[in-house]
């Protein structure tokens, strides 16, 4: 095979660079932190290691024109400029970002040129695309209608590592995790648009039962309506549900620090340890623990579970605090990192599942489920790492082989690629089951 | 007015009684418990409080001879009997019960002596009929069409009365409360119906926000697609679905309980406390708590919110037992009566809440939510024995005053009854708000 490109050698990365040096490519690794890339390289014979910094704008050109594929795993907002090298030396490229309007702009040049950009090949974004459009594009083969679509997706500590009563592990950085509890929503439900505002992101829950993984709380994941062209849904689709899976007792709490201000990234001062930071944000009178401020902040009862994860989570305790202002978000992130860490092999899971509701051609009516269940290896891969980094390598073998020949900005919701790609991830065990059932 | 029998002085009956007897009826109260009538009847002067035993047949007949009117608020099984002596002595009959096919089969015969049966006239069955029914015929008369229909009712305690980690406080017999915890359910999610098992009744769960009330968990009540027929609703709407209304936290937890065998009425030896039963119950190694056994048979970490709430409960303390077998059900429910009591001057509530997704003529969307929130009396009527009683007493008033000109075996389904019902009920501050919006 040909030689590969691979910017950016984050937590993920590992699985694709494994996956690319045994399918035979030359493989260069880039990071800025040059043990980094050494790990993942591995002293791989074909393989190099690379300290690089994405500032340096002519070495950057040099690493795209000698490789004839770049895969970049960087954050999207330097994609574009990697996509203008590229377009200059006539090279492809993979990133597993969502498509922003500065890389959509250069479809017209990557067409031109017969070059591929695919992007969103990833697992949220990625996998949910490939398996949602396989059971959309099946439905609509058939002459169907699809009035209903739901789905969800979680990254989540494996049942046997689920040892704590947030039922949550951190995977990467609590602080992209924390500022997402504030984001806002929006979601269709039989014909009516449900806005959600961030304070109520968490009371917009239900419970999902996913066969094989267990009972979920499902809360809405952003806009959902933006699927309505990505995935070229009817219009008057009645239902269009993204959601964010956790384990039970999540939104409870997280609704409940939110109330608290416990998301608040504003730094302030507070005090010398978290229990008297924490206080001082509630407001604690003379003698009163900061669970007990919270609790009565709250109006709840004594013993809810939101004020016990609170002091389980140390936030009551005398654990020293730097000084100088901290955002309390930051103070929750740090606590949560502490405690909410894998332990030595102990897995995480990734589930995701979409529902499909539809009608048949014949008048009859139908439900379609698609469920990803992927486990991590115990002090190996993370699933997330897989899911995320596989379909990227998977795809970037496959251009160099020509078995991907679609040409220009792209995201794999076309059978002509979501078609190979899901089939090579089913062969590494990340396998999207799809079921149907009359309704 | 005339003069109307009350069979049966429940907990619920007082608000009946004063309001039948300042209405000016002349009132006979019947209960096995002479002590609890007169406690009624309050020695008004209009009012006799009778010791009565259903098994007297013929001082049921004669009973019923002497008055105008029958409120039966016994239980339902005694309705046919009672109403056969109603048709005996060309009586009309009210009751807040469901209509029994033996009750059903006695419709062609009251309506031949111009007698009105009529019953479900409580809170659920009764409000809830007569708050639906009015949207449901103000949307057909604007020949609109009905696409999703959600309704919710509960019986919660107060939010200042709301003091425990379950959320919940017993305003009935705890057994009644713990045996509806395992029922089967059936309910229609856009187009697809729904079986929920008795083991996944509280996994079937949303959170649903009553404006006004606050957020609560809502799980599936019963068969809901009987309402199918008894609302008259369109065979194809989309979406029907009951629910019983808790606040957050109760679900998991009683599912817990359910899963751990607690809600099984089979008396089993088990020990001479609490925690003894428990521990024996749930099979606890040597030296491990109740609540370390809990958590351990759910497969839950430390710190979960059942397991949690099994010892809040006291069921990981030394209280007695009494010696001999005794049911896993009736161990928990002794222990949640204790814990879970109404204390002085605390408030329960009433919270009921539809939802109507619908289809205007003019091919618009609207959505039309109904909804009921009655609080308590401190130290007085419970919002209960308001909302459950006052239908009933208002139905007796309007039937004799004439008002009320329906004959046969009814229920509150048709504007003749739920209107004047409903008017009356409102200025009783017991008031269902609707409220439209396009969507």
């Amino acid at each position: 095979m040909a030689r590969i490109l691979v910017l950016g050698a984050g937590m993920v990365a590992g699985p694709l660079v494994r996956y690319l040096l045994d399918a035979g490519a030359d493989l260069s690794v880039t990071s800025l932190d040059a043990a980094e890339a050494e790990r993942l390289v591995g002293g791989h014979a074909r393989g190099r290691a690379l300290r690089f910094d994405l500032a340096d704008d002519d070495g950057l050109s040099a690493l795209v024109a000698a490789h004839e594929l770049t895969v970049s795993l960087v954050p999207y907002a330097f994609h574009p400029k990697v996509a203008g090298h590229c377009l200059r030396h006539g090279r492809h490229l993979i990133t597993a970002s969502y498509v922003a309007p500065a890389m959509q702009e250069l479809d017209a040049a990557a067409r031109a040129q017969g070059l591929t950009f695919l992007n969103e090949l990833g697992l949220d974004p990625g996998i949910d695309h490939m398996s949602a459009m396989r059971v959309i594009d099946g439905i609509a083969a058939e002459g169907g209608r699809l009035r209903s679509f739901r789905s969800y997706c979680g990254g989540l500590p494996a049942p046997d590592a689920n040892d704590n009563p947030l039922g949550y592990k951190f995977s990467w950085a609590p602080r992209g995790v924390l500022l997402a509890c504030r984001n806002a929503a929006r979601y269709r439900r039989e014909g009516r648009e449900v806005a959600v505002p961030a304070e109520r992101l968490f009371r917009e829950m239900h419970l999902l039962h996913v066969p094989g993984a267990g009972d979920f709380e499902a809360y809405p994941n952003r806009d959902s309506l933006v699927y309505l062209d990505a995935y070229g849904l009817p219009g008057d689709i009645e239902t269009l549900f993204r959601g964010t899976l956790r384990n039970i007792g999540w939104c409870d709490t997280l609704h409940a620090f939110g109330r608290l201000g416990l998301l608040d990234d504003r730094p302030r001062e507070g005090g010398a340890t978290r229990r008297a930071f924490v206080r001082s944000l509630l407001g604690a009178a003379e003698g009163e623990s900061a669970r007990g401020a919270a609790t009565r902040r709250l109006g709840a009862a004594p013993g809810c579970l939101p004020a016990a994860n609170l002091e389980w989570l140390g936030l009551d305790d005398d654990a020293p605090l730097p000084a100088g202002p901290r955002a309390p978000l930051d103070v929750l992130g740090d606590a949560m990192l502490g405690k909410l860490a894998y332990g030595p092999g102990q897995r995480d899971m990734v589930v995701m599942f979409h529902e499909f509701l539809h009608d048949t051609a014949a008048g009859g009516r139908r439900r379609t489920t698609s469920r990803l269940i992927a486990c991590g290896e115990p002090d190996g891969d993370t699933a997330m790492a897989r899911t995320v980094s596989l379909p990227a390598a998977v795809a970037a073998k496959l251009v160099l082989e020509g078995k991907l020949a679609e040409r220009g900005v792209l995201r794999p919701v076309t059978p002509a690629i979501y078609g190979p790609v899901m089939a090579e991830l089913a062969a590494l065990g990340i396998d999207c089951l799809e079921e149907t059932e009359d309704c």
